[in-house]
């Protein structure tokens, strides 16, 4: 069965019946609009499109893990202003031959990255395409905080990062390079392209920590720091041996003849949460402290200058 | 120069210095999220997902046509629950070859329709595509009200329509016929599918009328009024003598010899408002009663059973 076989409304359907709806949803799928609860009087907001053959290919990820990831990379972003995720809604763009056991991974996929947070899918739109094409919205909420903007980090202050960094890209170099994922640690570098997981609660947490500025790495974290370098008018300085290079990055840069702190630093699609700190913070085992602000501009690591290495779109 | 001599950033930055950002706006483009303010506690949402070829055409549609409409079609669904909309987010998938130009007069008919309504563009999401696609999130505010949905007519009530309905419908098959729009009639119905007018500050008015169910008019207004019908479990009836048809409409409909009612009836994208009041209502004159609620199932016309017709992706 594809979904060209149920039409628009038996597609709807299908997805609205497998997702649940959490508390902060007022009024879920099947209206004009969704109604969220957003008892703070502010509302985060954040979306991303993501476009089969650019952002994941069918022939490399599930369904299942096509809809986690495309969850994943915008409920980072509420998480990354210290907010804690209550929504997605998607636009949905389907080929009519699309099989339907894929759509209903995709919408578990969304509905299971979703609940990691205690979020719910509220509502969305679907329309034909030749290509899988996700447009995806979150909503979040503050509970009283101040955002954690890109702008506050201070001289002096100490830049820390919580969750993976280099995964997505050594998966990625994996599946590129043709080479079998044999033995676990390698699989587990192709499951971080196919899956990020962001470490979501670490933004409160950072938030109710004094963070003075966080994003979420996605792009890659020299190129990202250097956003709040610009933004707060600092220079980052990043100490190369403060990071813990994961077993699965390391495995596959020696299967490869990689270097695996170059995915480390420049690799993106992890989501990892970035931030900046007071000096005298006193943070969990989930941050780890990896470098420092300075006087200056830039991102420098180990006092040498690097290029804003990372990924742009149309370059 | 084309979007791909500008680079992602230089895109970004581009399209954001032409978008002022109105009060609701407590933080806008820049971050990993904006943020919204949302007195009420609540706030609205709704998503759609646009996609060249499919709902707009490049050599029928220019830029800044194509991004009031993209804005307008979302822009009415936070109308239709009774809402004022305060901003869109906008997920923006474009060629590498796209002219600045044509990216600087969508960005500003993105702008433009928003600021219709008292609305912003508060943030969004660049990335390259073959074809340009446009996944759109609005937010609203109730102001305190409940929203209106599709499921409280009751029989006895009347349907009321406001906005304009079958221009969009009409405007296409002058296009797709290859015929010369001579004359202001058939320049406005053209003009009507490349830009629709939705009767925004109906929504909340409908809705401090008592408005009882209400959505735009989407797909085409006997398939939609089918969502009040089936939602509500009642039956809409309609007076094909009620509907005043618009003069472009007719002219169009001459110059091809087509049925202008079919148009109003079926004609999709003018995204006006469809909605349903008691009876004893008194409608300011933007509202038009075309109708009646009665026991049953099902949107009759005179009496006699209509099919769904209207807009199916998948079909």
């Amino acid at each position: 069965m594809t979904v060209g076989d149920l039409g628009e409304f038996g597609v709807v359907n299908r997805i609205t019946a497998r997702l649940p709806q959490g508390a902060a949803v007022m009024l879920g799928p099947g209206d004009d609009a969704a109604v969220m609860s957003a008892p703070d009087g502010r509302v985060v907001v954040s979306t991303d499109l993501l476009l089969e053959g650019r952002h994941f290919r069918r022939d490399w990820s599930g369904g299942y893990d096509v809809g986690r990831k495309a969850a994943a990379q915008n409920l980072a972003d509420v998480a990354a202003m210290g907010a804690t995720p209550t929504s997605i809604v998607v636009g949905l763009g389907i080929p009519a031959d699309l099989p339907l056991d894929w759509l209903d991974a995709l919408t578990d996929g969304f509905r299971d990255e979703c609940a990691t947070v205690g979020a719910s899918v509220a509502g969305g739109d679907v329309t034909r395409c030749d290509l899988v094409v996700l447009g995806v919205t979150a909503l979040g909420d503050l509970h009283g905080r101040a955002p954690v903007l890109r702008s506050g980090a201070r001289p002096g202050q100490v830049v820390a990062v919580a969750g993976r960094l280099g995964y997505a890209a050594a998966g990625w170099a994996l599946l590129e390079a043709g080479v079998p994922a044999d033995g676990p640690a390698l699989r587990e570098a192709v499951a971080g392209h196919r899956r990020p997981c962001p470490p979501y609660a670490m933004g409160p947490v950072a938030a109710g920590l004094g963070a003075t500025a966080m994003l979420d790495v996605s792009d890659g974290l020299l190129q990202d720091l250097g956003h709040i370098a610009e933004a707060s008018g600092v220079r980052v300085e990043l100490d190369p041996e403060a990071f813990a290079v994961g077993e699965p990055v390391a495995a596959a840069a020696k299967e490869l003849g990689a270097d695996p702190l170059e995915w480390v630093l420049t690799g993106g699609e992890d989501h990892a949460l970035a931030a900046v700190f007071p000096a005298d913070v006193s943070l969990p085992a989930s941050w780890q402290v990896v470098g420092r602000v300075s006087e200056g501009e830039g991102v420098v690591v180990r006092g040498r200058e690097v290029g804003r290495r990372g990924w742009d779109h149309f370059r």
